[in-house]
């Protein structure tokens, strides 16, 4: 006994990161869940991790492997079905809205995972957590494959409908932000989503925001059309959420849509079923590259005051795993800080053009 | 001598469909434009085809071929750095307006083929032609295949952005009609494009078009995401411009980066690139059913008085064989007057519900 208490205390003494996470979120919850929160705690020896849900569900799988692992019993989750606000306020016994309440309440809690329903974490981060100072809008940010070697994130992607220009520059400031974290990138290429890449192209939106991303300290690449998405020529595309998801999800469909015909095909003919054979790898390879099911880590709601990381319903432990090590990294990085840095100097450079502006107007 | 006058006469008795080309439109103009008149000539005995531009540069590639081929000397080109307005108004030799001109004032014109700027052919197609009577915006809409058997098209695909809701429904009836003539399919399904299936879902534009298409005459499936665009469960997919564009292009770059990182992976193995060469027809398939280059035919602008088909400004001969074969299907088809009948239809359901609206208001 007087051995486990010291051992105890040794591990109290090394945890670095504790990190709370939805068990319960996702179509794979909890088993994925939990197997990603145990390989991150296998890769971390200085972290922490609370599964928030059903506790005897949770212990099943865990089968002993408690180490640095604490279970927070909730009974209740969140489905895709509940209206996110109302859910957030009154399913106070959920996986979810008990892993917000930890994080609001514990300062040594530096992040949030979950799979859940996007509609209810985003409400659970505003209203749980709330904004960095001077966003009113804060957004999901998730990165895709190129054809080059590169990643390009895409910010908003489906959270923010119908915003303003304002919205946007702050989308441009966060996303490359996070971006120059992740890929250990200065000044990546940002693009602004449009229908052509002439300035004079775009709706009353893009038409807009360009000026503002031209004169934001940022390095603004100018509009891109969707077919540059995936091009490895842009790093963050900056665009509202409804064209934003657009591209996002049509880029998806089109890559499940060509897999299939090529499936199709293949079953077609003899020599193509064993040219198909041969080429095992390359397949593995493209769907390592570009399934949502892959390594990579959900996304960020880049702009919420703690790190709240948002998986896609689908996912699977190694996607989870990556998140946990996702937030340690941007913890590490400070991110949240250098986003609040940014949108400071941005605003004060708004601030100062529209007073020239008006100086101008004076002197006219 | 004589016997050549018969000849003419006998021919000129023949020709049912007269259709002009802008044989200087697009990147691969004239060679591959006027080549692509010859292949439709060859197919329809019954065609005329009259080519607006270079006299002497379309004789080049004709090289004699000039059996129920007209040439219309254009010698000045429009190209995408012009103005689209200014260039209809003033560049009255360029190949791209003398056809306009051509198909205004001769009633036996029955369309135009162009791959020149979108810009200026919507232009020209509304200045020049005018819309069907009760739409105020024409749109474009291009067939994409889709991982079932079935192709969708798109409508708008990025003539028109910022619409209103009524435009939206315009979008949906003329697709549809023009869906079920192309594919021989009686109520082809539509969709309409929102970051969500839940009817709840969408930006104002959607919220506010969902119920129209609900009460419209169509098989209305319902709001769908970008990754239904290609899935085969959707025929006619119903958005504005702006992102109808980003999820069109989208789907291009992203078919673009997956054959990218298959060229990739498949040359860094020895034995994924003989898998390569077995699957050479597997690739073929592909190509040909994604390919913007393939044997697709153009989109017309649906809703302009008489049929304007654009094509891709890379298009090659097939694509321009192809929408002279379909300029003469929607001709025989009556395209534009099952358009006008749908949306007198429409106007008239649309009205009897505002004035049913009305007296419940009295009523109340």
């Amino acid at each position: 006994m007087k051995k486990d208490n010291k051992k105890t205390d040794k591990q109290t003494q090394e945890i670095k990161y504790r990190i709370v996470v939805d068990a319960f979120g996702g179509d794979n919850a909890p088993l994925e869940i939990v197997e990603g929160a145990l390989l991150a705690i296998n890769k971390h020896k200085d972290l922490e991790i609370i599964l928030c849900g059903d506790e005897n569900k949770i212990k099943d799988i865990l089968k002993g492997r408690v180490e640095r692992v604490i279970i927070e019993h909730a009974p209740d989750v969140v489905s895709n079905c509940d209206q996110p606000t109302e859910a957030i306020r009154h399913k106070k016994d959920s996986s979810l809205v008990r892993a917000f309440d930890i994080l609001k309440e514990r300062e040594d809690v530096i992040g949030l995972v979950s799979a859940g329903s996007t509609g209810a974490v985003l409400a659970g981060a505003i209203m749980k957590i709330g904004r960095i100072k001077g966003i009113s809008r804060p957004a999901l940010a998730p990165i895709l494959p190129t054809a080059k070697d590169s990643d390009v994130v895409i910010i908003d992607s489906g959270a923010n409908i119908d915003c303003k220009p304002i919205n946007l520059l702050h989308f441009a400031v966060m996303g490359s932000a996070y971006y120059s974290i992740i890929y250990k990138k200065e000044n990546p290429r940002v693009a602004l989503l449009s229908n052509g890449a002439e300035e004079s192209k775009g709706n009353e939106l893009v038409k807009e925001t360009h000026p503002l991303l031209k004169e934001a300290p940022l390095n603004f690449v100018g509009n891109r059309e969707g077919n540059d998405f995936m091009s490895g020529d842009v790093d963050v595309m900056v665009a509202d959420g409804f064209p934003g998801n657009a591209l996002l999800k049509g880029t998806e469909g089109a890559v499940k849509a060509v897999v299939s015909i090529l499936k199709g095909s293949i079953k077609a003919g003899f020599w193509s079923k064993i040219g198909a054979l041969l080429m095992k790898r390359v397949f593995k390879d493209i769907k390592n590259r570009v399934d949502v099911q892959g390594k990579h880590a959900g996304s960020p709601f880049l702009g919420c005051k703690k790190l709240v990381v948002k998986n896609h319903g689908v996912c699977k432990r190694l996607n989870i795993a990556a998140s946990i090590d996702q937030t340690i990294l941007l913890y590490n990085e400070k991110l949240n800080q250098k986003i609040e840095e940014a949108i400071n100097h941005v605003s004060s450079k708004l601030k100062a053009i529209e007073e020239e502006k008006l100086k101008v107007g004076d002197k006219a």
